[in-house]
C-alpha cells in the first residue's frame, strides 16, 4: 500500500498497453529509454500516466484513440512522435487508408502544412514497413 | 459544364453533407450566414471543399473522422468552432461518453489547459442539449 | 545623450509611426493604457521597440506590412489584437476586400477555424466602420 | 493496496498541494467542479498527476514552478488558466513585480500579443485582490 | 458535367497558377511528387483548391498574397514548406529586401524565435538563388 | 545624442548581457552571425531589446528569467533555439536537476511530446557538457 507498490501496479498496467500497442515494435521503448538517461520521471509519467491510465482506458476503442492521438500531433507539428504513433496506429488495425484520411482531413482544421508534413512522415512509415514501395526517391 | 455549374455540384454535395450533420441545427448556417455578409467566399469554400470533399468522402466513417475534427480544434483551443462540432459530433451517433473519452485523452497530447477548456464547452453543449443537468450554475 | 533621452527619441519616433496608423482611433492607446497600470514598461516596448522600430521601417510599404501583421495575428488566433489591427490595416489604405481576401487565403495555411474566426472578428469591426450593414444580428 | 487506494493516496497528496497552494481560494476548485460534471475523471487527473506528482515533487522551488505554468499558459494563451494561476502564483509568494517581469519578457518568446493577452489577465487579477487600483475602468 | 471533369477544369487552373508561382522551379512538385505516392488525394486538392481557388483569385496581388502565405509559415514554424515559398515568394517579384523585412516585423508578432527561425531558412535559399554568397560556412 | 550612439549604448548593455549568460561559449554569437549574412538587424535586434532590454532588467534573477525562456520554447516547439539556451541556462546556474524539473512540469501544460522532445535535446546538451555520459548511442 505504500505509493510505490501503487506505482508499481500502474506501471505494470501501463507497460502492457504499451506491448498491446507497440508489438514489440522497439521505436517507442528507444525513444523512452534515451528519455531515461536524463531523467528516468519523464518516462514513467508515460508509462503510468499516458499509457497506464489514457491508454488502458475502455471508454473509446484503441483504432478511434489512436486517431485522437494522431490529429493532436498533427495539429503540433510534433513529427518525431507522429512517426513513433504511425506505428502503434497500424498495430490497433487502423488501415493505411484511414490514416490517410484522418491526415487529409486535418488540412481543413490545421491548414495544409501540417497535413503535408503528416503524409512525408507517413510515407516513410509505410515505406519502412512495405505497405507502399519506396519509389525512386 | 462551365465551372459554376461544377461548383454547384461540389456545392449541393456539400449542403447535403451539411444537412446530414446538422440534422437540421441551425448554429452551423448561422456562423455561415455571419461569416457571408463579409465573403460569400469562406461560407462557399467551407460548403464546396470542407464539406463537399472532405466530409463526402467515403474512406473514414464519420464518428471517426468527427473525432479528427474535435481533436484538431481541441488542439487549437477553437473553443466556438468546437461548440459547433461537439452538436454535429453527436448528430454523427458518437456517444457523449466517447467524446468525452477523446477530450480526456488529448491533456497527454496538448496538455491539460486545451482539454479543459474542451470540457468547459462540452458542459455547456450537453447542459444545451439535455444530457446533463444545469446543476447549479 | 543619457540613455533615457535616447529612449525618448525612439519613444517619440513610435508615437509619430503609432499616430500615423491609428488616424486618431483611441483603440491602440486605451488598450496601452490599460496595460500601463500593471507595467509602463510593456507599453513603453510597444511604442519603443514595435512602432519605433518596426513600423518605422521603409523597406515594406505600410500596406504590405500591415498584411504581415495580420497574418500573424490571424495564425495566433489572437483575436482581440486582430481588432485592433484591422482598423490601423484599413488607415493605411488596405481595402476591406483586400483584407477578406488575406483572411480566406490563410484558410489553406492556418486552416479554416482561424479564418471563420477572423472573418467574425473583421465583420465587427466594418459594421463598427459603417462598411458593411449590421443585418439582422 | 488496491489500485483505488493507491489512487486516493496520490488523490490526497495532490488536495494538499492544491490547498496549499489555493490558500482556500475556491478559483481552481470552481473550476474543476464544473469539470467534474462532465467527467470526475479529468478532475481526478489534475488532482492525482498535474497536483500529486508534478506539484508536489521538490526539485524546483514552488515559485519557480510557477514561473514555469505561468510561461507556459502565456505562450498557449490560455487566459482562463492563466487567470487561475496567476492567483496561485501569488499564493506561493511570487511578487506582483516578479509575475509582471515573467509577462514581459516572454514577448520576445511569443511575441507582443500573447504578453499584452497576458497583462490584461494580470491587470484584473490585481485589481481583484487589491494590488493596483481599478482605475478608470 | 461530371464532377471528375469540373475537377480537372479547377485542376487545369491550379496547375497553371502553380506554372506560374514556380517558374519552373521542380522544388513544389517534388515535395507534391512524394504526398502523391501516399494519397494522390491531398496533391490534388493542393492543386484544386489552394493553387486553383486561392492563389487563382485576383483580390490581392501575388507579392501581398506571398506575404500572407510566408507570414502564416512563419508563424507556424513550418520551415520545409516556408522553404519551398519563399522561392515562389521571390517569383513573384517580391525583394530579398521585402522578404526580410517581413521576417523582421513577424518577431513582434510571433517571438523572436520563429522569426530567427525562418531567417535561417532565408539564409539557405537565398545562398542556393546566389543571391548572398556561402559566406564562410 | 544620435539615435545611432544610443542604439550603441543599448547594444553595448546587451552585448555585456549575452556575455556574462554565454560565458564565452560560441553557439549564440554563431548562430547570429548566420542570421547577420541576411539582415544585420535581426542581429542588432535581438542584442539591443532582447539582450540590451529584457536580459538587463533586474526585476527577475538570471535564473528565473531563464525558466521564463525554456518553458516558452518548450511551449513553441522550437528545439534549435532551446539548444542554445539550455546552454545559457546552465551558465545562470540553474542545476542540470532544475532544468529537467522544468521541463518535466511543462507536460502538464503542453503536453508530453513538447516534454519529451524537450528530453531529448537536453540529453544532447548534457552529454555536450559532460553532465551525463553519452550512454551507448
Amino acid at each position: 500500500m505504500a505509493d510505490s507498490s501503487a506505482g508499481s501496479e500502474r506501471f505494470l498496467r501501463g507497460e502492457a498497453a504499451m506491448r498491446r500497442l507497440t508489438g514489440g515494435d522497439p521505436a517507442l521503448s528507444r525513444a523512452m529509454a534515451q528519455a531515461d538517461e536524463v531523467t528516468p520521471d519523464l518516462a514513467r509519467f508515460v508509462v503510468e500516466f499516458v499509457f497506464g491510465e489514457l491508454y488502458s482506458r475502455t471508454g473509446l476503442d484503441p483504432q478511434r484513440r489512436h486517431l485522437v492521438t494522431l490529429s493532436c500531433l498533427i495539429s503540433l507539428g510534433e513529427t518525431e512522435e507522429l512517426r513513433v504513433h504511425l506505428g502503434l496506429a497500424l498495430n490497433t488495425g487502423l488501415s493505411p487508408d484511414e490514416i490517410v484520411e484522418a491526415i487529409l482531413h486535418t488540412a481543413a482544421y490545421v491548414g495544409f502544412p501540417r497535413a503535408v508534413a503528416a503524409t512525408r512522415v507517413a510515407r516513410e512509415v509505410f515505406i519502412d514497413k512495405g505497405i507502399i514501395g519506396s519509389g525512386d526517391q
